[in-house]
């Protein structure tokens, strides 16, 4: 059985959606294993032994493990076709893929400097600046994935929810965490809210335990 | 016919390689577009309306474009299983799936900060730290990538050249831009001679005039 350690709110969301999709498709459940970040259980020995990387999410599968967001979805579209993690037409795969790849490469990176700035620079002046810029930028790129829902109808990529669906929430949740209040990306929130009674995601935040929303004002 | 639009020495590379694999194994050729970086072809309204992101590569397909790399080598590994683009065995792929996705969503990134360190922050000290810090996680990866290089055999996923390889290849080449000397990483520098000498490889680093070293002492 798909064995998946995640943390809650963490991009491991994604690969989340899809195990969901998976089942309600197919039947096939899987095992959620939640790592506690804040614990260190992503850097024990046996962990590390998984995932070089100490990162979520990993996918174990008869014990083998399988690291990155879009090598799982991609992994688990090819076994289950069906399920509709990514389109089956391959040109609007294609694309799918396309999008998901510039997410994890490009956008959430970007995040991660505002997250986590000492994984890119010492000291607190850097920090700070490291947060501020990337901040702006993240914006930018969220302003981009509105325009991409505004153009696809119901999902990102047609009539079913998938992977990207799915990544396009994660980000706006972590837009909170940047001080970017959703309520100025109308269309994008408003999305993520319907998007959210979808089952297989339903079914993930609540198992994560996320509230929708993470923006606090000042 | 597929048309790849690249800069010599940037991620393009990947597929520019791919593409040659496509040739080698089908008769099928590509039209190569070179994209000058320096003039700012990468920037112009007809670019930006194939690539918003005004990033190389960009694959146009009978007219459409595709773009980033991992969803590039997909594409094409999908519309040529025979190519080796990616391994045939299902979880061979996943495992240079998830390899290539964390070379272009960790490694590349981490050098980004190097090369383009106004890309994340503003002001000549804040770079300066940019790039230091960054440069010294950027070893740690290439080792990373030197410990993969000496598990597999010949290459990174068995007998053929693929994508991945082709990756390993340019990171290994930004290395030098970062003051990182190819002649401390023995095994990982070997590899790529041995590499470049592979028909592919060979057609792709001539096509882009690349020297396949980019070290200069101080």
């Amino acid at each position: 059985m798909n064995e998946l350690h995640f943390a809650p709110g963490a991009c491991s969301f994604v690969p989340h959606v899809a195990l969901e999709l998976v089942k309600t498709a197919t039947g096939q459940d899987f095992t959620p294993r939640l790592v506690k970040l804040h614990k260190g259980e992503h850097q024990t020995p046996e962990y590390l032994a998984l995932n070089p990387d100490g990162q979520v999410p990993l996918l174990v599968v008869d014990g083998r493990p399988l690291t990155q967001v879009v090598a799982i979805c991609d992994w688990l579209d090819r076994c289950h076709p069906d399920a509709g993690i990514l389109p089956s037409e391959p040109w609007a795969r294609a694309q799918a893929m396309s999008a998901m790849a510039w997410m994890n490469s490009t956008v959430h990176p970007t995040f991660t400097h505002v997250f986590m700035p000492h994984k890119f620079a010492e000291g607190e002046l850097s920090h700070a600046e490291l947060r501020r810029f990337n901040a702006a930028s993240y914006r930018g790129y969220l302003e981009r994935i509105q325009s991409m829902i505004e153009k696809g109808s119901p999902w990102l990529f047609g009539e079913r929810v998938g992977a990207v669906d799915a990544y396009a929430l994660t980000l706006l949740r972590w837009g909170g965490m940047a001080k970017i209040d959703p309520a100025s990306l109308p269309a994008y929130k408003a999305w993520v809210e319907r998007l959210a009674e979808t089952p297989a995601v339903a079914a993930a935040l609540e198992r994560e335990r996320l509230p929708l929303h993470t923006y606090k004002p000042d």
